[in-house]
């Protein structure tokens, strides 16, 4: 197989990397793609060292398999003339994910949609997304769903490397000193200083006050499930966290439901690591590197039937990003 | 005025003082206490040195006001002595908040409920119940209450000063070093690692699995509310701010209302602060320092009626604590 990685020297294209060479996949060649600012440079991949072009019409011929991971724009840009070459897109913008035409994919949810791609090109969902869906598919199967609200903790690696980087220069050139002021960092992806603080704030606001990123919690979470109808209200935080997102959700569901029936649906639920016990529970700083997504601190409401509250944590580069993608490669087969 | 503090050398103790001086409240002599840990250290108040004392029977004879905030053991066994030596109690701690004998009270609120109080004690609530009360009772005056649903990002500093050291420690220490390991330092209040990461844990756990902070937000709302009925679930989170007390809560109200007569009910509600407009919203590290609650993010549910999203951020040292404590000693005028 011939994959092309486009935006490999970003967060999630080195993470896609590893995941790659981690979970074996057989790749016979593999083309490394970013834009002019690190082209040149060279990545190691099985043992070689791969030098990264730009992408040039003609790049993704021969290529059956081509991961996208370096913005909207670009995707706009590439993933039609990548899928014209032959390629099957997988691509981790937000570009194409409410296209009608493109399958939004987490394997453990909705494989099958797989199979439906007009165009070429799969759309892997957004991050907290995943994790929450791979939860929610559990509770679904176990007792129907019939409303969701979520709350986030993002970690600053969903704004990319340079999100990583802010929040440790803000920790180092300030500290945590009571300074009153809220201003970011020079070069801060955020709108405010994150070290210290939290911010509810993920993308741009609409008309009626949510932001992009709770927007598409609600649209894709709709899209991956299947259910166009499904209530889905999302609040969406950046914590001074770097590599993990939590998400608190309190799901209502069809059927009636012990907590403990509950909890044993997630246990078998493939991809989900369930905390032992109801006193246990995942942080993002232990499952840091880790591909599964981690649910702890089920609890059944006290006043209100058939209504639970989930505690989910997962790595956002990994199920929340590169792992996601790689599956839906693996699922492909040969392309 | 004769006022006492227990506690007087804490993190809330101390900021008690700031707040009897900077509000200028008439204290005409004060009395302060710690542990025999602290004794004979001096703070400031009114320009004067003070020599912090230990409790000892008859220290409270003469006073009019004892501000309590040295944990529940200590008021279990000082505020009714305090309380037979003619001091009326204002409690910082838990043991008396969940006592029908005992008024808990946040002034915006239930104001009228100090006057009514057999044992000569009044209870100062739970930080993130205090903060989201406010506003609660700001929607409840504008359609009603039905159901509150919370999620909370608290600060350290609820951890006392030892919160505080332990989050600098672990920064200072091994800053953001992605060490799979999530113990956290030694003499850490918090069960795991604190810097770089979230633990959804304050509390112990009971057998539902819910923690004790949960059942403070949980049952503290419904007492100040005088809504024994009020169907109330919380998720309380630990995140790496110094000061400020986030909680993101979801509210279904009795009657219709418009998002924009939502926001009018806030902006006029005293105590309250409103961010601007829809897209504006308040963070802790902001907000520390200030005694107001700050409101930001409402949103009405596009899906469930009568159902709106609101982010409330307060100082859980000042109107959490030392602030709303000292606005209930206001209301007792002379005592």
């Amino acid at each position: 197989m011939h994959v092309a990685v486009l935006g490999a020297t970003g967060a999630v294209g080195r993470t896609m990397l590893e995941v790659l060479g981690e979970r074996r996949v057989h790749v016979d060649r593999i083309t490394l793609l970013a834009s002019e600012r690190s082209a040149g440079t060279t990545l190691r991949f099985a043992r070689r060292e791969i030098t990264v072009e730009t992408p040039r019409p003609g790049v993704f011929e021969g290529v059956d398999v081509a991961l996208f991971s370096a913005g909207a724009d670009r995707s706009k840009e590439w993933a039609p003339r990548a899928a014209d070459e032959g390629a099957v897109v997988i691509d981790n913008s937000s570009a194409y994910r409410m296209d009608p035409q493109v399958p939004l994919v987490v394997p453990e949810v909705n494989a099958r949609d797989i199979a439906d791609r007009p165009k070429g090109i799969i759309a892997n969902p957004n991050c907290s997304t995943i994790q929450m869906v791979v939860a929610l598919q559990a509770v679904r199967r176990a007792a129907g769903l019939k409303r969701v609200v979520c709350t986030t903790y993002q970690s600053v690696s969903g704004a990319g490397e340079t999100g990583r980087e802010t929040l440790r220069r803000e920790l180092e050139g300030e500290g945590l000193k009571a300074v009153k002021l809220g201003s970011p960092i020079e070069g801060s992806p955020f709108t405010r200083r994150i070290a210290g603080n939290v911010l509810p704030q993920i993308g741009d606001f609409d008309e009626e006050g949510w932001t992009g990123e709770e927007r598409k919690m609600m649209n894709e979470t709709r899209k991956i499930l299947g259910m166009r109808d499904l209530p889905v209200a999302a609040t969406c935080v950046r914590v001074p966290v770097e590599v993990g997102h939590s998400v608190q959700v309190t799901v209502e569901t069809e059927k009636d439901l012990t907590v403990e029936s509950l909890r044993r649906a997630l246990v078998v639920f493939p991809g989900i690591l369930m905390a032992g016990g109801p006193q246990h529970f995942p942080t993002p700083y232990e499952i840091a590197g880790r591909n599964e997504v981690f649910v702890g601190r089920v609890r059944g409401d006290p006043d209100v039937p058939r209504t639970f509250h989930l505690w989910i944590v997962a790595d956002n580069l990994r199920k929340g990003a590169a792992t996601n993608a790689v599956q839906i490669l693996e699922r492909l087969g040969g392309g």
